[in-house]
């Protein structure tokens, strides 16, 4: 597959990629190179990759603790106390190998790091592949407020290779899949419709929807590189889909959602918004509605519930003014920005979903 | 005066920079303009800026403890936080209203809050109207090493107004001054000759010494902005003068030296290295000690804390590899790189220093 060039870098696929990551270390002799994995994607994308990698550079490994909960300014403290005792300097390079919490804040860690040293993404699950491959945003939490803390800040390069996905739960697959489905009501119907056949497992297909899933993220992101315009696009689903991560996340007694169950409610009710408000054809969103829950199943949400939902929702980093600004959809393929909702409307929307 | 276009962005000098400010203001129409200061700055300046400023903008003040002991990221948190809490969003701005402390953490916090709002800078001390106008740093210290977290990041614009040096002690002044010495040797003989008459105080010239060394400093960082090659001529006296600097900030049972203090020495120990390896003039080097130990006087280091002194100066974060690189002088205004000095001769350079 041939390499996609985003800003500034190249993203490589499958085996070629690793003839690039080489070719790169030659041509650049990293004085150290730390590769920042947790435990799941230590144990097993690390033996994967260091088979595939050549280098006269030093090779130390960086540790975190996998979770959401752990993608906090305090772990980059840790982190980069730890560069600085194993003699990290600006000729070292990060290498993020795991799923987005690695990549975010291994991007973060290392933009900030003596302002700034070298890094390299291999995204290991499908979510971080076609989320946090072009974009170049890093970023961690601040409490509950998710990327509330961050910059924009490009890679050397972005590695993919579908192999790393024979690591991940049917559940991590979902979590991405719902990225790939945004993609598809935004930008490319035929990508909803290949998208409807996804059953949980890797596919034969899986590749060209990765491929073409990053093709139309880098293509946004190119247009609009820091978020002014058309790169909003990118928000639907996420507006009231974040608030309602968030809202899992600091519930003691919930269990967390994945990203991508979390959206996956979102585009449901966001459909059904702008349904509401743009005569978005009914047909359409109630197949949203059916594929989308028939692949995420439908999460329970307490009447109770939506006021502290709505409270994260005005938070959002996304919202300005105190406003709440929704990305909604005219029909497939066709969006407005910046479009205010009333409370009532927003309320109306999580009762369809979970009517 | 004219004002300094650095990159992306000008430096305003006195009476006019408050028009620029306030046109800026009424063109962009900031949300929330978030002024951050410290209890001096707060009491000091804040009234002169505030009386000069017309806004439709809410203004809230965000005070933080003064000193070079709260630069680190714990101070970040709690402005993230309370950003967070008073409803700063992508359109807000943060006008940093103090020394370097200030514009440096505070251009951090702003340039990573929900990954990058704007910011203004106006120094209020010798130090940072000198330093921090031009070359787009932020950062913020992790324990003792200096500027450890940060990035490359630019203001909107800087105000330089000499009349909050009013407000200043003289040794702060002084350590300022440091800085003006350093752009004359390197760059510009005559601004080391009239830096020679400082006496401490505020005299009528120091608007031409300010604009003279801003203009120094800009034309440098313009040519080097990621500090590849050119930009590490701002680091003579530096090398030394940092290790030193941390040094005394992290001996409990030492007073803390001004970044100045630390820096006149550094420029009288790495005039004698130039000496000693790049027949750098004695005349000029006796010059140097003599007028530099007149402003600063001489501060007093055992030969035991010779040791880890070098320690630090190991970590300094411009040191690639573990080896030390120091800027040196063949001459004034004619310097070299990455030049490598053996332990022997730094404790050579301290004891120079010394008698």
């Amino acid at each position: 597959m041939k390499s996609i060039q985003s800003y500034k870098y190249l993203i490589h696929f499958n085996k070629n990629s690793y003839a690039e990551i080489n070719s790169y270390l030659a041509d650049n002799l990293p004085t150290k190179i730390f590769v920042l994995v947790d435990e799941n994607s230590h144990e097993h994308c690390y033996p994967v990759f260091i088979q595939q990698v050549e280098t006269k550079s030093d090779i130390e490994i960086l540790e975190i603790e996998s979770g959401e909960e752990n993608k906090n300014i305090q772990t980059c403290i840790n982190l980069w106390n730890v560069l600085t005792e194993l003699g990290a300097d600006r000729n070292s390079l990060i290498i993020n190998l795991g799923g987005g919490v690695i990549t975010d804040m291994g991007g973060f860690v290392a933009s900030t790091f003596k302002r700034g040293i070298r890094f390299i993404n291999i995204p290991t699950t499908l979510l971080s592949m076609v989320d946090a491959s072009a974009g170049g945003k890093t970023g961690v939490d601040l409490g509950v407020l998710k990327n509330q803390v961050g910059m924009f800040s490009n890679p050397e390069m972005v590695l993919i290779d579908s192999q790393y996905l024979t690591t991940i739960s049917s559940r991590e697959m979902r979590s991405g899949m719902a990225e790939v489905i945004k993609y598809g009501l935004t930008y490319d119907a035929r990508l909803w419709d290949r998208s409807k056949n996804f059953t949980g497992f890797i596919a034969d297909e899986i590749d060209s929807l990765i491929y073409r899933s990053i093709e139309i993220k880098n293509e946004v992101v190119l247009k609009d590189p820091k978020e002014y315009g058309l790169r909003k696009v990118l928000n639907y689903g996420h507006t009231l889909g974040h608030a309602i991560e968030s809202y899992f996340l600091e519930s003691k007694n919930k269990e967390n959602l994945t990203h991508g169950e979390a959206i996956a409610i979102g585009m449901i009710t966001e459909a059904f918004i702008s349904y509401k408000l743009f005569n978005f054809p009914k047909n359409i969103l109630e197949e949203i509605k059916k594929h989308i829950i028939t692949i995420f199943g439908k999460t329970v949400i307490e009447k109770e519930e939506f006021s502290p939902i709505m409270e994260l929702l005005i938070h959002d980093k996304k919202n300005t003014n105190g406003d709440v600004n929704f990305v909604l959809l005219t029909n497939l393929e066709n969006y407005k920005f910046n479009c205010k909702v009333s409370k009532e409307l927003i309320v109306e929307s999580l009762d369809y979903y979970l009517s």
